[in-house]
């Protein structure tokens, strides 16, 4: 079987590592937003990429939810003494995943090509897929007008109201071409932002489209918990677009897209609101602090599709 | 008095060093050789403008005499992972000097203006000067072929046999602007490598000719004491194109263009040939070891200057 895994930054990341440990590497492939990618300092940064790959590495850094483990800063020191912007954090071992992508996307290679080069050194086994080599950008549109997504993100820390999100992009970019839809026994889409993590992936032209098409089942992982979310804006967007932030509306947001949906514990009796919006739900501890949580949520997930 | 300083790399920052401790900003100018200059890992190193920089702001690296002193390593390390290229290495703290100048470049200033904005943000107060904000690449001819300055010198280590030299671009240069040539009171041409630290300098249009037509005092500094190089590949390579390695050599190499010229103690025995070429001659200590050498010697050569 190949499992297909939609995955944004860390909530993502971390069901995704399950994944990774309890399938093979022939039987998951990541498929990973690029949406929150940008130009700085005259380098490609991939942040949910590079997410996946430090954890699927086992380098990433588990307090931040970014960045690598045992990482140390005199660049980005030396640059604020130079005068250089420092609100995007580039640690000393992260820069160089940058410099190596730079170069080699100069010398021509995609996005994806990129990716499976950085991947493998670091001895990723897993394919990790780029959700399309062409460039999306996500940004966020707030009552003082549109942020580009690490403005947004980093910069502003989330404060900005957000009353929508644009895509620019998304609709000339073609989904990449090594998804294996044709041989799809299930998609996963992981407990990341449904709003600026999976609806990027899902913009990408034709994307939604040849998802449903296989007619494979697709399982989402509610990103919510008891009205909140584990890390990120997800609940905060959810109430400045006027949606309450519960389990619910998430699996609202997936209606028609998703098979199955994954509640936590905490919000079992929303099972029922789920159902009736044409789902099957699977009730699963969904907050993964351990290793072992994240195999579980995995084995949930697994055995939900088998 | 303005004092033009013409200099490329350690030896010649020595000096440098110790004429910046004795001069105010305003009386001396540096010009820095840039045919070292090159495009690496999407990055503009200029290796004799950061080693003159570092040497200024007293951050340099004593014992390597290229880099930060007290570096850290992080960045090679990990880059030699993604089986980037680790050949020129860059520390963590060199790393933002040259990722802050691809900003500022990428922003549209020239290598002079971003040079002064770093130099500055160090601390440093006299004016370094590219030679000239064109570029100009220096090529070393061997046996085999061209090869880049840095391929040359960093990484084949200076193994090959030099037969000559070649400064691409250099007819086509702009001496930099900034250039006092007419208010200079003397110029001096510090110990560095004659064939590829001074020769760009004077190979930029227009450079050689306009030094001349100051009628200033040029003062010329041996790089070679005793029949060898204090630090890099000068008396190799004089011994490759066939002169001897002597400081009398040197001076011939700068006959018709400096007016005096300063050996060595231990040279003391060349200055009546040195004399014979038509400069007058100062024996000196060159050897600079502790900060007080350099400021003597800069105070040898401003006293020759008075």
């Amino acid at each position: 079987m190949t499992v297909l895994a939609l995955t944004g930054g860390v909530g993502g990341a971390k069901l995704a590592l399950g994944l990774a440990k309890l399938l093979p590497p022939g039987d998951v492939v990541f498929v990973v937003n690029t949406g929150d990618d940008f130009e700085h300092l005259g380098l490609h940064i991939s942040p949910d990429v590079d997410t996946l790959t430090y954890t699927l590495a086992e380098v990433a850094n588990p307090a931040t939810g970014w960045g690598r483990q045992d990482e140390t800063w005199r660049f980005m020191e030396a640059l604020e003494r130079f005068g250089g912007e420092t609100w995007f954090r580039l640690g000393d071992a992260d820069l160089a995943l940058h410099l190596r992508r730079r170069t080699l996307m100069a010398e021509g290679l995609g996005l994806t090509a990129t990716t499976e080069l950085i991947a493998k050194s670091l001895g990723v086994r897993h394919p990790i897929l780029p959700m399309s080599d062409d460039p999306v950008r996500t940004r966020v549109l707030t009552p003082d007008g549109p942020l580009a997504f690490q403005h947004y993100f980093v910069r502003d820390r989330c404060k900005p109201t957000a009353v929508g999100f644009e895509f620019d992009g998304a609709a000339a970019a073609r989904p990449n071409p090594a998804i294996p839809f044709e041989s799809l026994e299930a998609v996963v889409i992981c407990p990341s932002n449904p709003y600026v993590s999976v609806d990027p992936i899902l913009a990408v032209n034709g994307m939604r489209e040849a998802l449903a098409a296989t007619g494979a089942p697709i399982v989402a992982v509610s990103p919510i918990v008891g009205g909140r979310a584990i890390k990120g804006p997800t609940a905060k967007m959810m109430r400045e677009l006027g949606v309450p932030a519960t389990t619910t509306e998430v699996a609202r947001h997936y209606a028609g897209l998703a098979s199955h949906f994954v509640v936590d514990e905490v919000d079992a009796e929303a099972a029922p609101d789920v159902g009736a919006l044409g789902m099957s739900t699977t009730v699963a501890q969904t907050v993964m602090t351990s290793l072992d949580d994240r195999v579980q949520l995995a084995k949930t997930v697994v055995d939900l599709i088998r």
